[in-house]
């Protein structure tokens, strides 16, 4: 029996079928569209998917009757018509112009389909077979240690599928094929070096597809030659390939598909391996090829070995169904992070760069490498499946991407600390410190060392520096890693760029301690004339600058609270004390910020447009202590969450901020829900981001006990936000976002930027509830 | 003082600027039409290039005034009025909302702009500035005997073009520059590696584009940083990395260039150098890399040896404009033979096999590698630069894509031989032979051993099998290259092959000796069901069956000549003379064809629809023995082709045929002349293909010494066809046919078929006339 439930809400959606690392995914799901296979690309790829069955022998006249992934498929014949149709066509051809072929594919409709979606499957079943996709994942172990096996395991750059035939009660042949029709050239057959009975087609070196017939228990039954093997055709079209048994291959055409027939009382499964093998170097700058290349030979290696580890990958598949089905999450919730698992693999990159791992998430359909601000909300997810991945990002970053800038001394402040340089833009400079970069590229092209490929100078918006964040963000995931693993070494190697990242967090409020306040008040002189900016950049103004920014000054905070478990950790009880201080002032200016109304405004400037706007990411910075307190290696922050701790001021003020904010019953304009009931980061603008609600539902939940309308949740765990779930559901499943297969920046609704994402798996804190 | 005239017919035609080998080719000069560099590609890139000027310095306000090499730019703001415009858009925007920016950058118009098409320049000239693009081309070595040095001379995978500017008159400084808008990702600056006073930037690793400012002399004159220096900058437009001098440069951005500013007074040029570096293996079952690989490092390396070597191109394509500016061919011969050219070497690919190498000519947009009836075309050209590849070909033919045959007896001849076995179609079966592949696969994906990509079984017309036409191909392509280099010893080496030829040759006409008639009348067994085909493909029925055709027989007769040359060369005078006498009654039976009107007709069957065409290809298989005759090593030729030798009565009537054909005073339906003038290969098809009118008018002026209505030529040379030259021009030039920078099959006077195509080079042997 399945144990995942039927869909519950619109089924014609994209997913991003994905292995660990690879960069690569076969992305189908959302009818009437393209999608298929891509490496190194942040989108659908443009492949035209026949996956079905025909009545009949494979060279029979019957009409295809396919699952409606391909272009126009929601416009063509429908299936329940099919036999009456194809014997229609078959009339029509023999009376008329043989040349004026009527369409041989049917594709079934909506209400034809059933489409279940597990943690690590997805399944569609039709009255007449069932296609399914596997896509473990788990572990990636530390190459340094592991065996060339355990790689191979975990890297295996391909995903698994299997097409299935009941034709035990059926009293004649049928025929079922799983073809991509392409729009790009390079086209093969896989005639060899994929061993007995199995066969396949393939574009390049690269991409590749290899299928087999199987037994219910999963054994291969047949070879090439055999009674019920799999066959292999290309021709234009899939109803070409079939048909034509003298010439089933052309390789001019661009139609290759893999076919089997079932004979009448029998059930067979055409297992399908999708996977990807890119040899050379692939990035510039810095130059790395894939991992994997260390443990695979090549494409058919690749293939191959997903067959031979087919029985454990569906073994392992069923167990994480099972433990999503099994979680106290709801359906919409589930799905969620179902969702956001195989969106977040599919921009994964494991690269070799001359003999050390080098681990990437690319930023979605921007293509950016390890954007600092998606790390640090994936840190979540990494931290439970492979601590090392975080490490080594930490790593790179200290080493290929931080820079040291000044700060711009707020202009005319006569208190300024003077006889500095004046900046760019005419500002005077006081000392800066140690930061990160936004990113490390674009598109496997490494940005110059010391600089992203984001930022810009002299702006106040979009593109501008976001090197105060980025410090954030770089603390927060070290004191992460620490908290989990304990892995004091590491954290001493790093005792200088720690005790820096502290001065650097510092000179940002001011450099004279008797003048701090404990949030940031300077901007990096790397801006030049212009201003620094927050990961909400295409947000609004309550989210877009990050000086006395309500945002930034919470994160602020947890950060000091950050360096204190680093700074303990390599035994520095000085500086320790020093992070807590500034800590202190910042709990101080923020609950000082608190309106009459309960809430505070999202920039400490009563001038500002940003003062009116009433923003849920102020509860954001609390995740990290949150995180912190539930890990084995920082007792410290249970504390810090304490409603009587030493902070319990600032919880409180922040808990009355969310219930405030929630217990508006006003949706849309200046409320903090949309009139669809999903939650509004921002009461002053209609951008959210999927991502950043996962954060703040585990806050509200976990930390506050607040349901979605700011009551008290009766019941610990992720309930009481049933109408603002599904309505997230609905912003992936819906409309033009389906077509994205995971989506984090939502403008009413609809997914308008952030498409193909990887950061939605901040929703994985929702499993810890 | 240029030796190339202003070109002087249609100047707003795609050129494939193409280095050898590699390829690669950087397209352009089609007004309104993207282009750009690729590499692998059947056609032509799909980036906007902006070339040009701008009035003031780098970030000063004017309009871009560019060549009209980018999408819209025939509807873009015209040049003449870029000043006035300028000036508004300045207030406009001053006045606007500044989101709202007017377009800044301005085309050249078609009246505007003045082009130089020389055998190796293209050049631009605009009131304001000159672009000119230089392809050297000349002998590849034989790697095995070649020093690295020579090696790296003749595979620089690059393009060197220079964009001078004239600002000796002006008053102010003008700014001038080379951009690409890209429609892909990967983009980056190419901001180390190139050396000092260079830059440049690059699509991932494999395609760049680097430049330097020099002086008259080539001399590079400026460093970066140095006054009048190439600059690099990259953002979403031209305009937008010129203007902003903080952030030229954002590696988001999708259209990199470089600029360049000269001062008032001064004369300056911007060389550049367009260039790619695969560095991976990118062939399938049969895995080579490209050869250039061995010899440059990288992508740099390749960018800076087109500087190091620039001088020298610059003398090279001198000389070759020269020559051809000296030749005796008219201003369209000049033009045709100058567009093949560039065309041939867009498609050429010279691999590294395993340590050998391997070379290739894809069949332009079709990409099918090594096409035996393209190569049998290009042999013309090839022996005059490099004849090591034919021999290359001609062995890995025999090596990969050969193949042994049986024949099909016609159906119900009482007299075949009987015993054999029934061929699938039930046609009994006789004595094949050897014979070769119509090709060796497609997109770099090499076809499964002895088969071609384009060959199907059970079909009478396009993808048949070409059997016999193939084994033709390679007889004449071993012939021509034995006769240009007397290489006896690879004629030895080939003694099996070659007898076996003749055998295979003999038994497609009749396997028992005494009812011989000297030409094809036996399908292969590959062809089941259906029957072979000629490359003539998709003409009509004139040239599409094999057995009993015209063109066919005398390609036939051509071919046992050419059996005697390599039999003779082998010191086999049985077999040489046994060819002869095939020869000669493959005369015999074409003379006998000969109609009361004095034509032959195509299909040597009374009730065949090819029966009624006249076919100038008829004439075709002359041009061996011509070209033999010629050549240092086959003086027996010359007999073959004087009227008072052995075969005097088969030109005899094939010249009678060809002034048959060509003083018919009608044009267009069934005659050989279309209505503007071009030739027709066959009276009752609109299909032509330029390569094949090629071959055709050199044995029609060489060898029968008429002119294009039929009549004496009065004077030897290519002169006498200015109406089908002038035609012929328009084919390439005008209209849709324009965009594909060179194309073989045209249906009435439009490319329709055959694009971006090699085999035009067949006008190569109007140099000879």
């Amino acid at each position: 029996m399945p144990t995942v439930d039927d869909f519950h809400a619109n089924p014609s959606f994209h997913a991003q079928h994905s292995p660990m690392g690879a960069f690569f995914s076969f992305t189908c799901g959302r009818f009437g569209s393209r999608g298929g296979m891509a490496a190194q690309r942040g989108r659908p790829a443009n492949q035209d998917l026949f996956i079905g069955v025909k009545d009949g022998s494979r060279t029979g006249p019957g009409m295809l009757k396919c699952l409606p992934f391909f272009d126009q498929a929601d416009k063509a014949a429908r299936v329940a018509d099919a036999a009456a149709q194809a014997y229609l066509v078959e009339q029509a051809r023999a009376e008329s112009d043989p040349a004026k072929k009527p369409p041989k594919v049917a594709a079934y409709g909506r209400e034809q389909i059933r489409r279940r979606y597990g943690w690590a499957t997805d399944a569609w079943t039709t009255e007449d077979f069932q296609f399914m996709v596997y896509t473990p994942f788990g572990e990636i172990l530390d190459p340094h240690g592991a065996s060339p096996g355990e790689m191979r395991r975990a890297l295996l750059p391909a995903v698994l599928a299997r097409l299935t035939i009941d034709n035990s009660a059926g009293k004649s042949v049928r025929t079922g094929f799983f073809a991509i029709g392409f729009h790009d050239s390079g086209l093969r057959i896989l005639d060899e070096g994929l061993g007995e009975g199995r066969t396949g087609f393939a574009q390049g070196r690269t991409l590749g597809v290899a299928g087999r017939v199987i037994d219910g228990s999963g054994r291969q039954t047949a070879g090439e030659d055999g009674a019920g093997g799999a066959f292999a055709f290309m021709r234009w079209s899939p109803d070409g390939g079939l048909e034509d048994r003298d010439n089933p291959v052309h390789l001019l055409g661009g139609c290759p598909g893999i076919g089997f027939e079932v004979p009448p009382g029998q059930v067979r499964t055409l297992e399908l391996a999708l996977g990807c093998h890119l040899e050379e170097i692939v990035t510039t700058r810095l130059e790395g090829r894939y991992l994997y290349t260390r443990y695979f030979g090549g494409l058919t290696d690749v293939l191959g070995a997903a067959f031979d580890e087919s029985p454990r990958i569906v073994r392992h598949c069923a167990a994480l169904d099972r433990q999503l089905a099994e979680s106290k999450l709801n359906l919409d919730q589930r799905f969620l992070l179902a969702h956001a698992t195989r969106s977040y693999y599919g921009s994964t990159q494991l690269l070799d760069m001359g003999g050390e791992p080098y681990w990437i998430v690319n930023e979605g359909e921007y293509v950016m490498i390890n954007t600092l601000d998606l790390s640090v909300d994936q840190l979540f997810w990494e931290l439970r499946h492979n601590p090392w991945v975080v490490r080594n990002l930490l790593d790179n970053f200290v080493r290929f991407y931080s820079y040291h800038d000044q700060v711009k001394v707020p202009g005319g402040d006569p208190c300024s600390p003077g006889g500095d340089a004046p900046s760019p833009g005419g500002d005077s400079l006081s000392p800066g410190g140690i930061t990160f970069c936004h990113d490390q590229g674009k598109d496997n092209q490494f940005a110059p060392l010391g600089h992203s490929s984001y930022e810009l100078t002299d702006l106040d918006g979009c593109f501008s520096h976001m090197s105060q964040e980025q410090l954030c963000n770089w603390i927060l995931l070290a004191a992460g890693y620490v908290a989990a693993t304990g892995d004091s070494a590491w954290a001493r190697s790093q005792a200088t760029v720690i005790r820096g990242c502290l001065l650097s967090m510092q000179n940002r409020d001011d450099p004279d301690p008797s003048r701090r306040i404990g949030i940031t008040r300077r901007d990096s002189s790397r801006c030049g004339r212009g201003a620094e900016i927050t990961t909400y950049d295409s947000l609004d103004h309550s989210l877009a600058q990050t000086r006395n920014n309500l945002y930034i000054a919470v994160k602020d905070w947890a950060s000091y609270l950050g360096l204190v478990l680093l700074l303990e950790k390599i035994g520095d009880a000085d500086a320790a004390s020093d992070a807590i201080a500034s800590a202190k002032l910042a709990q101080e200016t923020i609950v000082g910020q608190m309106t009459s109304e309960g809430w505070i405004p999202a920039v400490f400037e009563p001038g500002n447009p940003g003062h009116d706007s009433r923003i849920l990411p102020a509860i954001e910075g609390l995740v990290y202590p949150l995180f912190w307190a539930r890990q084995p290696h920082a007792s410290q922050a249970s504390r810090w969450i304490d409603a009587d701790g030493p902070f319990g001021a600032l919880i409180a003020a922040l808990r009355r901020h969310a219930t405030t904010l929630l217990s508006n019953p006003a949706r849309g304009d200046s409320a903090n829900r949309f009139a669809d009931g999903g939650v509004r980061l921002s009461s002053t603008s209609k951008n959210s981001w999927m991502s950043k609600i996962g954060l703040a539902l585990h806050v509200c939940r976990t930390l506050f006990h607040l349901d979605e309308n700011g009551a008290e949740q009766p019941s610990p765990g992720p309930g009481g936000w049933t109408s603002a779930d599904s309505a997230h559901t609905a912003w992936q499943t819906e409309g033009a976002s389906a077509y994205w297969a995971c989506s984090d920046q939502i403008v009413s609704g609809v997914a308008q930027g952030s498409k193909y994402y990887p950061r939605i798996v901040t929703t994985v804190l929702w499993m810890d509830e």
